[in-house]
């Protein structure tokens, strides 16, 4: 297999994908349909059978299979599975970049750039399906270089951001916003939960929730500069007015015979950031408690 | 003092405010600055003379100021302070609309139902400062066509919305809402602490933050439509795929030494809907444990 210099941007770069389950498979067959010249391996060969028939070329082997491409994705079970099959095979690894889209840990992202000299992480943001397609989030970081140099390649996989050098920050991201959704999901659920003993469906909660949604977007940009610059001014309302409607909260659930135990924890919440002195501070003061400092 | 009959819409209808704590005080100043003759009466009748300066009545009494308006607006410090205040007022309260605006629970909102005939309860979602605003939301519950009859007065104080006949829905509602609030605004300060142990600003976390959190209304919208039909197709992910990744995010917040027990808490409300049975199920299926029922 010939050597493929990856120091121009090619139109449509020799792409290798390791690993062919669900997800391997949709990146594969996203690179395929935008005309990539793409190769695949997996353990069990069997795997690859619709990509081949798409015009995939299946490699005999990890060594090889790298050596196809310029850009080399990995997407196994784990980090230990991408150790085990890339480790062997770092000096066909060298002069290409791997990017690893693999799940894991910042921790796991940071060691696995010992195999590489040229090394992106990514975390998908996307079930299977949505792969190829705008809606997919896929977020990279590691060498800046090799993100711009591949950005054509990796924006055929969905809508694809660069985080920074740091390798850990895309599973970190992934993980915080991955944490934002469902923290916003048990609410929305928890609330449907409340209204829907006063016989609302959660149907009619949706468009309100939906919209007032937003608005709390509004509170996480103004805290966010609050955050950055260590000062909590109340501008909105205090943490003691956040308290005595949170205990409302805690009533309505409990009258309701729904679960109490969620709107208790965001209500100790604000009692733990009362405790360690943040009186007449606004809600993002609340940070110093998930930082472990109050 | 002239009774007002209530049965016609009138362009500025007498109003009167009873309760003149800063949003009592923020209540009958929108009032008058739409030009609505604004009668006011407050305990300490202190409180009333920026608004006598700018144009409204100091009635003598409650009952006296109930009797000035068609609509009886009350903000008072709780329920016991609404019946205290009104509950002697009977005769003055009838052939007029009450709209409690104090905040309470909603049992305590059906309870003051028997105060008059004609019972509004409802809920602000607004500092003081920007009553009077369309971003002030107001929401409202109770007699459907006294809402109809008084809207164009309850637009002048923000947005108002109805919600339905049972007068406890608009305090259920705005807890509901408060709480989607913070189930989301804690689940934004855990991820940017745990980003700002990679040295991540607040700043370069919220416009990720805000923007996924739109793409999260997408499954709220579709998980209501879920949980209203009574059945969770797993159309994005299962449950058992999210728990994977709350691992990671337990994981990640133990190695950054941030807090671990938000991440834990929303890990074991999914394990707790997989152990009632409801793997191979949407994300939707948790309500089921804040019902109470898994």
């Amino acid at each position: 297999m010939n050597e493929t210099p990856h120091t121009t941007e090619l139109r449509s770069e020799p792409v290798t994908v390791i690993g062919l389950g669900l997800m391997g498979q949709a990146l594969a067959a996203a690179f395929l349909a935008a005309g990539h010249p793409t190769t695949v391996w997996n353990r069990s060969s069997g795997k690859a059978a619709e990509l081949v028939a798409a015009g995939a070329v299946l490699a005999p082997s990890p060594d090889a299979a790298v050596r196809a491409g310029s850009l080399v994705v990995v997407c196994l079970s784990d980090a230990a599975a991408v150790h085990d099959v890339l480790g062997p095979h770092r000096d066909a690894l060298a002069g290409r970049t791997l990017v690893n889209l693999t799940s894991g840990t910042s921790e796991e992202a940071r060691e696995l750039t010992a195999l590489t000299t040229s090394y992106l992480d990514g975390a998908i943001m996307a079930v299977p399906e949505v792969i190829g397609r705008p809606e997919a989030f896929l977020l990279f970081s590691g060498e800046r270089e090799a993100f711009d140099r591949h950005r054509a390649a990796l924006q055929r996989l969905g809508t694809a951001t660069y985080f920074g050098e740091d390798p850990g920050l895309a599973a970190l991201y992934d993980v915080a916003l991955l944490g934002l959704m469902w923290g916003t999901l048990n609410a929305f659920l928890h609330g449907a939960a409340l209204l829907g003993s006063a016989k609302v469906d959660a149907s009619a909660f949706a468009p309100f929730a939906t919209r007032w949604v937003g608005s709390v977007t509004e509170f996480i940009t103004a805290y966010a500069g609050q955050i950055d610059r260590g000062a909590y001014p109340p501008e909105d309302a205090t943490v003691e007015t956040h308290l005595a409607t949170m205990k409302y909260l805690v009533r309505e659930s409990a009258a309701a015979g729904i679960d109490t135990d969620w709107p208790a924890r965001i209500q100790a919440l604000a009692e733990r950031a009362l405790a360690a002195g943040h009186e007449g501070t606004s809600y993002a003061s609340l940070i110093e408690v998930f930082r472990g400092r109050a």
